[in-house]
């Protein structure tokens, strides 16, 4: 599912319009830095890795727009082709992009980096002209030194999630081997971490996707995922698109299906995982981890290794942020479902106990309890 | 709270809206038979012991309508005063009221026992005329009989309420005793099981609501119980009325609430125990009691008797309701929150095992693990 992509001309950035899903599946073309700066504020675009390759694409398509005799729009007032505007163009976009969502760490990580690809560019050009007879690299060189490094962002976060998948299913697969289990492969799942918040096979999506690719047999369940219901809107639809048997649940209907059996694991993403192997991820992750040891299920957490925080020693030393009550009284409804003064406890995140996790599955491999040992050396093996 | 009652002259009932909560706080003054029936059908009146009640208090008012000089409708096509017309008019009102729910044990049980009680009235007026001077015991004298049985239902009701509040009030104080826990006692409660089902104190809410007018200061976590958020709408409702202080969370939260330390018990309803402990309840209580263990909090059921099942050797016995998946995709939202042709699965109830039951409690006591024996003296005892 390709939801982000450069267009044929390269001057603009293609999106599925992700705020509109599973209701309609609308793909918008942007071309000016506020429709891009709009699509990232009104969560259009959504998800830390996918928001980051949709900047990159931003960028490259407005500095291909800079190619073109007259550049469609200077958003900050320079004009000419010479490298140094050029730069400050890309900078003024760039600083534009990042202030979409200030907290999005990816989002200012890919800026950066297209940037310093146009910078570097800038340099080479330089040292290739010693006598600085023609000191530019020159618009075009410059665009496609962004669009590179843009397809490269992407095509990166392709390969992490494709090497989490192989890693993911190959686990899975020993342990259904190991039990004996027959037919499709029951997998629970909690919130979205699919393609849609990454690239081509997401993070806790990716063993599920890349295994029916090979024919892999599995039945998932998403936990619609209260309040903001992302396994609902998302998840369900990622799959159904995908070809692969899903069954939506409330997120309280987990331990009535684990009952049944049809659960083989529990895959979930993440958003930052403690030295101690703790990890924070969508409210509800923590429950269904209880759950899964409550009937012998093991529990996997799949994400990127750079979710991976050695600095922070534990569960305990990450803030939880806490969100709007309105989320859980009245957001989506038709009319608020609940008395209008009532107090409401809203957390965004909850932390996992690292005893709970059966294994943490990067692009790096499986790491195994004790986590302070396994993910130490696994980052160290960068 | 009396959101069920006769009016004051006898001839009406008077009900809470209750499928206007908690948006709207509307009583409804309901005269004829079609109005009975149909705020059955609307949900306007719900919870097995309150449209028990409720059905009781309408015959008593249809009844009273018999005794003015012209009755203000006759239902059935029947006219005159004698016992016989009476007796048939009340039947065909009962019937009505029974058809407009089905399957509500309890409906059945009050319009039974209203008509027996006229019936006995009946039988009495002959005995106290051997001479058949006058066979007839008249409007009045059969209204008065379903007035008083109408009022003993509601008035047993409260009664075994309040004995369920009470031992459940002694239990929990006995725990914090036990642990040394002092300040407000944390509650966590799922669905609803409050007044508005039954009366006065409900069943679940009953220590607390009990408590509260004793002084004690509780702090109740109220899930919100997808899909039909009961927990929101109703158990927040109610509890805020009754100033005690309640915090609404999604069903995904609870983890997060018991591991902070802030629950020091969790009480919930029942719809049917089996003759093993095992409990139905609104789907979700499973999962809550999983976690209760894990956190070593302990969890209560709380019910009158009659729930008890002895029939039902175990919760492998008690069929579970699938309900309808737009439950889940689409009720009460602006539009559809999950793709339209997505599997859904919907249980209504699940079954808690006997095993996570700290105690069963009803109106007799507190019944405790193995319930096998506990459920049969209590039972025995009767």
């Amino acid at each position: 599912m390709d939801h982000v992509r450069l267009s044929e001309s390269g001057t603009s950035v293609i999106i599925l319009d992700q705020s509109l899903l599973p209701g309609e599946e609308k793909y918008l073309e942007l071309k000016t830095l506020e429709e891009m700066v709009e699509a990232i504020k009104k969560l259009q675009v959504r998800g830390a890795p996918a928001i980051g390759i949709f900047a990159g694409y931003a960028l490259a398509a407005l500095s291909k727009q800079q190619c073109r005799p007259q550049p469609i729009r200077s958003c900050c007032g320079a004009s000419g082709t010479s490298d140094e505007v050029f730069l400050q163009e890309i900078q003024f976009q760039g600083d534009a992009l990042k202030g979409a969502r200030p907290t999005a760490v990816n989002l200012a990580w890919a800026v950066d980096r297209v940037i310093k690809a146009v910078r570097v560019e800038m340099f080479r050009a330089r040292q290739e002209d010693p006598l600085r007879l023609n000191a530019n690299a020159g618009a075009r060189r410059l665009a496609e030194a962004a669009v590179r490094e843009a397809k490269a962002i992407h095509e990166e976060d392709i390969q992490m999630c494709r090497s989490i998948a192989q890693y993911g299913l190959e686990e899975v697969q020993k342990i259904c081997a190991a039990n004996d289990h027959e037919g499709p492969i029951g997998i629970l799942t909690h919130c979205n971490a699919g393609p849609l918040a990454t690239s081509e096979y997401g993070t806790a999506l990716g063993p599920i996707l890349l295994g029916a690719e090979q024919g892999v047999e599995f039945r998932v369940f998403a936990d619609e995922t209260r309040p903001l219901l992302q396994g609902a809107r998302l998840t369900t639809y990622e799959l159904q698109k995908a070809g692969v048997d899903v069954t939506l649940i409330c997120d309280n209907m987990a331990a009535s299906v684990m009952r049944t059996g049809a659960v083989q694991a529990v895959f979930v993403g993440c958003d930052r995982v403690a030295a101690n192997g703790d990890t924070a991820n969508k409210i509800g992750t923590f429950g269904v981890a209880i759950l899964a040891k409550h009937f012998g299920i093991p529990f996997y957490v799949l994400g990127p290794s750079s979710s991976i925080d050695l600095e922070c020693a534990s569960g305990s030393d990450i803030p939880i942020e806490e969100r709007d009550p309105e989320e859980i009284k009245s957001k989506y409804y038709e009319k608020p479902m609940a008395p209008e003064e009532v107090k409401c406890f809203n957390p965004a995140f909850d932390v996992t106990d690292a005893e709970l996790i059966s294994g943490i599955i990067t692009e790096k491999g499986v790491c195994r309890y004790p986590y302070k040992e396994s993910l130490a050396v696994q980052i160290g093996n960068e």
